[in-house]
């Protein structure tokens, strides 16, 4: 599993005002955490209305200080993300994101084709999140066509074929479930990555849903996922999941990331 | 899915010194919180070395006292468990268990067999649990046309494939899973049940192991389990588990079992 760790990302309240009282101590701290928890990767969000690649470079620099792992460049803007790559010196990381919608991978694909980052790709177009597994894969197709055209491989795009949240649509896994395993089948060697927590949205306990959600995920084929990597409960439903579908033997991985005190009781005395 | 409700059982140490001290208000209490947090049966097993069918009876008579639930026999003899039904009255349960082993099957079967009691059946043996799903599906075909020859329809029948704990087999839920596949498509409705945490026997925080269990084995088809259903964090990733699967539309069983206090925070002010 590639995690890509969440919590720089101004959306969200505490790292919004940490970002907007230029907390440089909150955000190392950010990095840092997520780090030794065992991301992979640090997603990087200004979510600010003016000023969006200075505070991008801000960020990216407090990140590169405290951390050695690549960056996710996250940004609406296409042109902020690949203006942003230059802040991040020889660490090649990831574009977060494109999608079927406007000429996003007009403007990044371009820019990404002859390096090695890698890039998220959202199942979405003009028209919004097609409600159905068949309609989103239309959009994955046009993706991997437009990606082949610049000779970018299945093995730098995570695909994230979207959820809604499921007390809108009973079938939002199912469909999600659908993609994943017709992309992984087609190109198993490209990545499939989702955020966890928008299959909940305004249902109560939440991470009662977002759990079951990662492992039915996983089991269809998802390798990735932007999430809290300091989550504790998340970690160890993902360790226990790799275990249960075989790719840890005797379970040396799991009980290796509870004795790192990824999850389980904080203080074992 | 249909719930077993485990703590009545002389092996759990509290309840094994209830019953050794006879203290009739503690099972009552088991009996009576586990109807209430949405049990289907009442698993009633003495596990006492000596008078293990009078315990049967005294323990069975408390819960047909406390509640409305069936009740599920649960001995390692057989003899016992058949024994026992006269004690639930007319109150139709389950036998829990027969296997292939011996002639478990001879004992129960005939007794049940123009009743409408069900029974639990282990895919174990006389040489114990065969190591693959073939060797599963064997002992299963055997226990079919046993209970075919007894006119014991498949919906009577809960079979439980057996795990092996996943630190000494890494192929433990594969085997398992391949064994409830075959057996649901080839019975429709025939249930799968299964306890949740032997899958995680001498593994440290075992929630973690079976907690994505019981997501992988919902979505393979089991559709019962034996649990302990006061487990809050259990009942919300079965309810979890049963959204995502496209079983409640809009999610409105969730709800229900959080507002009836099933799972999450238990104090809501």
């Amino acid at each position: 599993m590639i995690i890509i760790g969440e919590k720089i990302n101004g959306s969200i309240p505490k790292t919004g005002a940490a970002i907007a009282a230029k907390d440089e101590e909150y955000i190392r701290m950010l990095a840092r955490t997520q780090t030794e928890a065992g991301a992979d990767y640090i997603d990087c969000c200004a979510s600010v209305n003016e000023g969006e690649l200075e505070v991008e470079e801000w960020l990216i620099g407090l990140i590169m200080e405290e951390s050695d792992l690549p960056i996710c460049i996250d940004s609406p803007d296409p042109q902020v993300c690949v203006d942003a790559m230059k802040f991040c010196g020889d660490r090649v990381g990831l574009i977060n994101s494109v999608s079927g919608e406007g000429n996003k991978m007009d403007i990044v694909f371009p820019v990404i084709a002859d390096t090695k980052w890698g890039c998220v790709a959202l199942l979405s177009d003009d028209s919004g999140i097609p409600p159905t597994a068949e309609g989103r894969i239309a959009v994955f197709e046009k993706i991997m066509a437009k990606a082949t055209e610049y000779g970018i491989t299945p093995d730098r795009l995570y695909i994230d074929p979207l959820v809604e949240t499921l007390g809108a649509n009973s079938e939002s896994l199912i469909t999600f479930n659908e993609c994943v395993k017709y992309i992984k089948e087609k190109y198993p060697t490209i990545h499939i990555t989702s955020g966890l927590s928008n299959i909940s949205f305004g249902l109560p306990v939440r991470k009662m849903i977002n759990m079951p959600f990662l492992v039915l995920a996983m089991n269809a084929g998802m390798d990735s996922a932007i999430m809290d990597p300091t989550n504790r409960d998340m970690n160890g439903v993902l360790h226990g999941t790799l275990a249960l579908l075989g790719e840890d033997d005797f379970c040396l991985d799991y009980i290796e990331a509870y004795r790192d005190n990824l999850f389980g009781p904080i203080n074992r005395d």
